[in-house]
C-alpha cells in the first residue's frame, strides 16, 4: 500500500481569475478531485470557482463530499465519518486527492479538519498546500483599504464568536477585519459607533464575485440579514504614510 | 488630458507560479509595467517573480524605479518624487500603468505610498488592485501550520516596531504572524519563551522561493543576524478542531 498525496489547493475568493497558476496545474494533475459543498443539492463554491479553469480530464474523478452548515456535533460526525470513507481509500491506493477550498485552505477551511483527520488515519499522506487569494486581501483590495503598512499592526477575528472585547482590539489595532459578521451586526455597528469607527469602516460581501457588494454606511445595514460571506474591514490610518516608518523596501 | 489608470498588481509570495492568473493578464495587456528595485544595480525581486509569466510584450515599456531601503526622510522624499516624476506624466497621457508589487499590494507594500501619492497629484486616475497571495497565508502553508480555523483570532505585526506587548498579544490571539523579524529575533524568542510558546513558532523566511528556510527550533537561530523576508509563525492551536465551533461551513 503506498503512501497516497493530500493536497489543499485553495481557489481563492471567488473570481476565476483569482486562482493561481499552480491552483490549477494541480486539480489538473490530480487524480481525484474532492469538492466540497453543503447538502447533496448544493452547488460547491468552491467548484464554482474552478471548473472553468480545470476543464474536463480524462480519467479524473469528481467526488462530492457533503459538509452541513451546522455547529450541532450530532450532524457534524457522521458527516466527516462519511467523507473520511471516501478519502481515505483512494489516499491509501497511492492516489493524489485534490481538496477544493474556496479562500485559502488553511484560513477557517473545512480542509484544516479533513488534513487532521486523514493523517490520523493515514500517517504515512504526503500532504501539499497551495495557499490562495485570501478573503484577508481580497476584502481590501475590494473596498480600496490598505490592509497596512509601516508600522500598522492587523487584527483578523471571526465575529460570530464574539465581539464582546471588539472595542480593545479596535483600540491595540490599526486594521481589524471581521469575518463572517452575518448575524452580529449590531453589535459590530454599536461597537464601532462607541469608538468613532464608524466612518473608518466598510462592509464587504462576496469580494470579488459578480454579487459583490459594497457598503460605506454601515448604519445602513444594520439591522438587515447579512450574508454569511461578509466582512468588515476597519483601518484606522494614523500610522500610515510614506514617512510614517522603513517604507521604503522594494515594495 | 484623458485619465490614466494605475494597477497595483500583486505577483504573489516568490514562486512564479503562485501569481493568479489575473496577476498576469493585466501585466500582459498594460502601457507600462513600473518595477521597483532598492537601488540601480538591485534586481527587482517583484520581477523576477513576474517576467517569466509575462515575456515579451511588444511595444510595452518597462520602467523602473528605485525605491532606496531607508528609514531616512532626506533619502526617501528625493526617491519618491523621482518616481512619480516618472509615473504621473505616463497616467496624465491616458496610459495603463501596472506596478508589480511582491506579495499583496496592499500589505506593507511601497504601492500604497505611490497610490496614495498619484492620487494627490491626479485625482482623476482610475485605480485597481489586483489581490495576491500574501506572505500571510503563504508562510503558514510552507511551515504546515493552519492559520485559523473555528473561533481563532489572527494578529499580524511587523517586528520590527516593537515587541514589547508581544507577551499580551500572544495571550488574546491563537495565531500570531511576526513579519520582518530579522532584527529582533532574540527578543522574539525571549518573549515566546516566557509564554512557553517556544514550541509552537516556526521561523520561514523567503517562503515559495528556492531559498526557502523553515526552522522549528528557535533557539538555534536566536542570535544570527535573520533574513529581511523573514517571518515567525506562532500558533496555540488549542481551540481548533472539528468540534470547536462552526467548522462545517463547505470550505
Amino acid at each position: 500500500m503506498s503512501a497516497g498525496t493530500l493536497i489543499g489547493v485553495g481557489v481563492g475568493p471567488g473570481a476565476p481569475d483569482l486562482m493561481t497558476l499552480r491552483s490549477v496545474a494541480r486539480l489538473k494533475a490530480a487524480d481525484v478531485i474532492a469538492i466540497p459543498r453543503r447538502s447533496p443539492w448544493d452547488e460547491s463554491l468552491a467548484w464554482r470557482i474552478a471548473k472553468g479553469n480545470v476543464g474536463e480530464v480524462p480519467g479524473q474523478e469528481r467526488l462530492f463530499l457533503t459538509f452541513p452548515m451546522t455547529k450541532d456535533p450530532e450532524k457534524l460526525k457522521p458527516a466527516w465519518a462519511a467523507a473520511l470513507e471516501q478519502v481515505a481509500p483512494r489516499l491509501a491506493a497511492g492516489k493524489t486527492v485534490a481538496f477544493v477550498s474556496e479562500g485559502d485552505p488553511f484560513v477557517y477551511s473545512t480542509f484544516i479538519y479533513l488534513m487532521d483527520q486523514v493523517l490520523e488515519k493515514l500517517p504515512a499522506t504526503r500532504v501539499e498546500i497551495v495557499p490562495a487569494v485570501s478573503s484577508i486581501t481580497a476584502v481590501p483590495a475590494a473596498a480600496g483599504i490598505p490592509l497596512a503598512d509601516g508600522q500598522e499592526r492587523i487584527a483578523v477575528l471571526p465575529a460570530t464568536y464574539g465581539v464582546e472585547d471588539l472595542a480593545r482590539v479596535l483600540r491595540e489595532f490599526d486594521t481589524v477585519l471581521l469575518m463572517k459578521v452575518s448575524s452580529v451586526m449590531p453589535k459590530v455597528v454599536d461597537a464601532l459607533e462607541r469608538e468613532g469607527l464608524l466612518d473608518r469602516a466598510v462592509y464587504v460581501s462576496k469580494a470579488t464575485t459578480g454579487e459583490e457588494r459594497i457598503v460605506r454606511d454601515l448604519r445602513s445595514i444594520k439591522n438587515d440579514r447579512c450574508d454569511y460571506f461578509s466582512m468588515v474591514v476597519v483601518a484606522r490610518r494614523d500610522r500610515s504614510g510614506i514617512l510614517a516608518g522603513a517604507v521604503a523596501e522594494a515594495s
